[in-house]
């Protein structure tokens, strides 16, 4: 029995959709045992209740030893306001476990791996559930989860890796709990941004990651209608900014706001469950 | 008579706008010479022209020995991606004038100052002119060109200063193009932009400018309403984010994205005109 604790970093879960998911795990996952934090479903202003609330439900999960993985229920914004005051508070017990989640949360996975604490794993959350086929998103999870490898992101090969949203990413590069992302493939992907918005935070994000690998382009979803056409799509967008500051422009990967977003477990030996 | 350059880094003007400007300044300041660069109503895509056009237009007002001061149309994303070409081919001319705009221009603002060359000055615009009480806005930069300083933001004293917007400060922060701002009295403004947006921005921009004299904060208009509240106001949240990154909250600036924007030379000495 594998025992994953859910909390919510960011934004509070809808109580509808943790039964939904616990309903999904228990019919399709009887070797997962779920354990959604209560303070999943707190709610404050924009958060899943105060900082110290999430902090402490968030430091709770991880530091428990009986507990194999932590399972970011949503983001939406907020972890990175509680992400230093953890990483300065996990005890031996959080060094042991998985940490799975993206968004907003992708601001924890790279301050962990910037710690070297624990298994950073880009993965959908329990709030994909509501997407359209979300149900299929969740199983990905779940079944890494239980060891099957299959929801993967097909790209994955012999170099390090990790995959942000690229808002998060550009608000954490620079700051104190970047990681060191030499010689990695960096996966990219945005949802809700006007192309001069992506544009723009490419310009910024590019200018200070020189030396990854390469850069691979995610599924960029929701794009605005602007008052005009930029005059070039995401991907054009991304070849540019790559060219300008010589990274390798490594083509599509399948990681976004959307169902069919994959697995990416940071760096590069976790190719195997690591909750 | 001193004679200034209008072109446009970002976005372009409509031609009406020029217009009225021309005519405000033939109208009550005989002694400045505007010249409308034929660039800044060049559209293609998002941009008054690709790159190579705008970079052009702002090359020859910069390195014109006849003109005085460069003033920039109109913001709206664009000057980044030619800020680095420009600072790398001005010419002896460009270090003796001063350069006037705000909002996405102060990306070339902040270039200018780091690489030392002319004055930078946080400025209204040309196309604030579509503003309600716009004439006054435009006014405001027209006298100061004509040495009325009494546009100037009334905070400034005995330390250097700067404004910027606070989505384009945090694309600068960490690249090539930053200012060291060091000692310096920060104003940001912001327009837009989510509440919780306008905190992740600050997250970024304070973890990075911990040792400026502190921060001011300027108007934060047309924020959008949110499926819920926020929490907290903008000057609450500037607040905290200087509590918890130890930089010294000073209250309110004049700055923003209105017709009450007021003017603020980059540094200490420029408290005359420099154009």
């Amino acid at each position: 029995m594998r025992k994953v604790a859910i909390c919510a970093p960011a934004t509070p879960l809808k109580r509808k959709y943790a039964e939904a998911v616990a309903a999904l795990a228990k019919a399709e996952y009887p070797e997962i045992d779920l354990h959604f934090h209560e303070q999943c479903f707190v709610e404050e202003g924009h958060f899943a209740g105060p900082d110290e609330i999430r902090l402490a439900a968030l430091l709770n999960c991880a530091n428990d030893p009986s507990i194999d993985a932590v399972w970011f229920a949503k983001g939406g914004y907020g972890s990175n306001r509680i992400a230093q005051a953890f990483i300065d508070h996990v005890s031996d017990a959080a060094r042991e476990k998985s940490y799975f989640g993206y968004s907003d949360c992708g601001t924890l996975l790279g301050a962990l791996y910037r710690a070297g604490i624990g298994q950073s794993v880009h993965a959908p959350m329990p709030v994909d559930i509501k997407r359209e086929r979300g149900k299929d998103a969740v199983r990905r999870t779940l079944s890494y989860f239980a060891g099957d490898e299959s929801g993967l992101e097909p790209s994955l090969g012999k170099k390090p890796a990790v995959a942000f949203n690229l808002y998060t990413l550009a608000m954490l590069v620079g700051t104190p709990l970047m990681p060191d992302l030499s010689g990695h493939e960096v996966m990219i992907e945005e949802v809700g941004e006007y192309e001069y918005a992506i544009d723009r935070l490419l310009f910024h994000v590019t200018s200070q990651l020189g030396d990854i690998a390469g850069l691979r382009l995610g599924e960029i979803t929701a794009i605005p209608v602007n008052d005009r056409p930029f005059g070039s799509n995401a991907e054009e967008i991304a070849q540019d900014w790559c060219s300008r500051s010589g990274i390798p422009y490594l083509g599509r990967a399948q990681v976004g706001h959307s169902s069919a977003n994959r697995i990416v477990p940071f760096g590069l030996e976790a190719r195997g469950l690591r909750a």
